[in-house]
């Protein structure tokens, strides 16, 4: 499907989660499954989340044929009280186990005002997101946080890499203006994006890693000899630690030491803690003045006076709200690298190749 | 009780605690309120929190006076579920209304597994660490966030200062180590920490703030002038927005524009809004089997190997476990400048002034 001399080839969402869910089905996950994960690893890629979308695919089907993921998992709760339970993933697939735990969280929440749900023997899921978007669809609000699936981030002052990015999401529903959406990892960049930028052979800008004596490292390609670094110093690596706590500890999930680095290793299981907690919205206030009061904070935001050489003051979520747009008519660009990674992985599985859209004119 | 000649005197916490506690009452406060705030006051000092202890007394008295507190408040919950409340703490001092909420999460963690307060018409209540730390005392996790009682930050890119600091504090209960107790504002620096180092004549390092025209500031007596500066970037925009958005709008307390000043206005009221989360550790695991683990990751951290020149590796919350120790023997470092407004405020009000610790050569 790509030409060599494009920088990349654009799918339209649909055709990319056929593609998705059709490699992970030839790989041994039940149809639906497949088709859960490659809805979610497509809205991924959908919102710009590349580092999450389909460029994971080569990896989850690899570890899925090494005996890494449970492709029939019964995904069960272990612990329970009313606005609470922990929920044991079996190993299956992340993105179907904080799904359930998603569901489960706002049905909490609809009895009881809020609900958490921790899982654990989890896996990756994707970006943290896509699971408070799904809580956001109930008219709640939405926190997520999660163990990184490798660790790349030594506590402050260390060179052990003992922590993950964890990330932290939260959602907040506005009114006419687009949902306030941050996700983002405890370092100043998610080790997704380093990945991303080794596929597309760039640099990274100086602040993002660091080597083993302390200096700055910018070849992603090297990014197994130094460490990611957290944001505000101490700081971001306390975040890291408690975000870590609360979405592994917690529940039962890998933390420190136990987590498995599953880049490196497709076998052994990731036991993934994830915690999602949802909050009810019209028990606390009357939603409509609640988006009112989100509608004209954002606008004041927006409107604000700004820094010399700024254009726009953004939101938290906006890039990836207008991307969904964006991408939903243009199509979703895929690295030309990535694309013919895919059409191997296509011809290895023996599936149809993802076809590019034809009036980008990058088709075949 | 000053020697203009010495740095700092030091006071006893519990003589801290008596002396705040009798300016309040003769303020205007119920003796057991007045008890209350004043023993919460002193123990932020204890731990060093120093821009939230005894510092403030003068201006909380000024606030109470000009009646911009109502010292006899009806703290009452508006509306509730099994899990959650909303607390409406009809402008009484901050620190009497999380202490409630702090009860009351607690009590609905113990019926549900995890209980959610948020506060509105509340006021400036003192280091979030306090609050959690009274979380933990249940064998229960607790989260914090807060409206920050001034706008320090624009949004990124801006100059318009809509945001406060809005501080996240997280405690996690340990077994044989203590606790880990994170406190952090989403700015580089607290403004609290600004104007403590302002009471002592102390430059800022360059990253806390910025003038408004772009160029770091360090006298902290020009931080009207500028602005404080979110922690990692845009990162630290978003999550104080949304820290913002869960301890404020989601209760109906004041959030961006409609946040007051109480640096510089001592009447109207600030309706501050708080939010506290209590997970009831025992509902989630074996308490026994999380501490163990808990420890063990304190242990692998601290243990670990560090970058050159660095001599300890610390957990969150460390530094005030530490202070708490220390100041509670060898008494509470009170800066100089602040002994002698105290004395002032002393003499004004007709209280018994502070006496400071004789033994350590500093007392009268």
């Amino acid at each position: 499907m790509t030409k060599p001399d494009k920088q990349f080839v654009r799918a339209e969402v649909s055709e990319l989660a056929r593609f998705i869910a059709s490699a992970l089905e030839r790989a041994g996950l039940p149809a639906p499954d497949a088709g859960t994960v490659g809805g979610l690893m497509a809205e991924a890629d959908l919102q710009g989340s590349d580092g999450h979308g389909v460029i994971r695919l080569p990896q989850y089907v690899k570890r899925i044929r090494a005996g890494g993921i449970n492709v029939r998992p019964d995904i069960h709760v272990v612990s329970e009280h009313a606005a609470m339970a922990v929920l044991d993933g079996d190993n299956g697939m992340g993105h179907l186990v904080v799904s359930r735990a998603v569901d489960l969280a706002v049905e909490k929440a609809r009895a009881c005002g809020i609900g958490w749900v921790s899982t654990r023997a989890s896996n990756h899921a994707g970006p943290a997101s896509l699971y408070v978007r799904k809580v956001l669809r109930h008219d709640m609000l939405g926190l997520y946080f999660a163990v990184g699936n490798a660790n790349h981030l030594p506590p402050w002052g260390g060179l052990e890499m003992l922590l993950s990015t964890n990330p932290i999401a939260v959602a907040v529903p506005a009114g006419t203006e687009p949902p306030i959406v941050l996700d983002m990892a405890t370092t100043v960049a998610a080790y997704g994006k380093v990945k991303a930028l080794a596929k597309r052979g760039q640099m990274m800008p100086e602040g993002w890693m660091m080597d083993r004596e302390g200096q700055p490292l910018l070849d992603p390609a090297r990014a197994g000899e130094g460490f990611l670094l957290p944001i505000g110093g101490y700081k971001g690596y306390g975040l890291a630690l408690v975000t870590g706590l609360l979405a592994g500890t917690l529940g039962g999930g890998a933390m420190g030491r136990d987590v498995v680095d599953f880049n490196k290793d497709h076998v052994t299981p990731t036991n993934t803690g994830q915690a999602i907690l949802a909050l009810d919205l019209k028990v606390f206030r009357d939603p409509a003045a609640f988006k009112t009061d989100v509608d004209r904070l954002v606008r004041d935001i927006r409107g604000s006076q700004r820094l010399p050489g700024v254009e726009h003051i953004r939101l938290p979520g906006e890039q990836s709200n207008a991307k969904r747009e964006i991408y939903a008519e243009a199509g979703i660009p895929i690295a030309a690298a990535l694309a013919l990674e895919l059409d191997a992985l296509a011809a290895e599985l023996g599936i149809e190749p993802l076809r590019s859209m034809s009036p980008a004119g990058t088709g075949a």
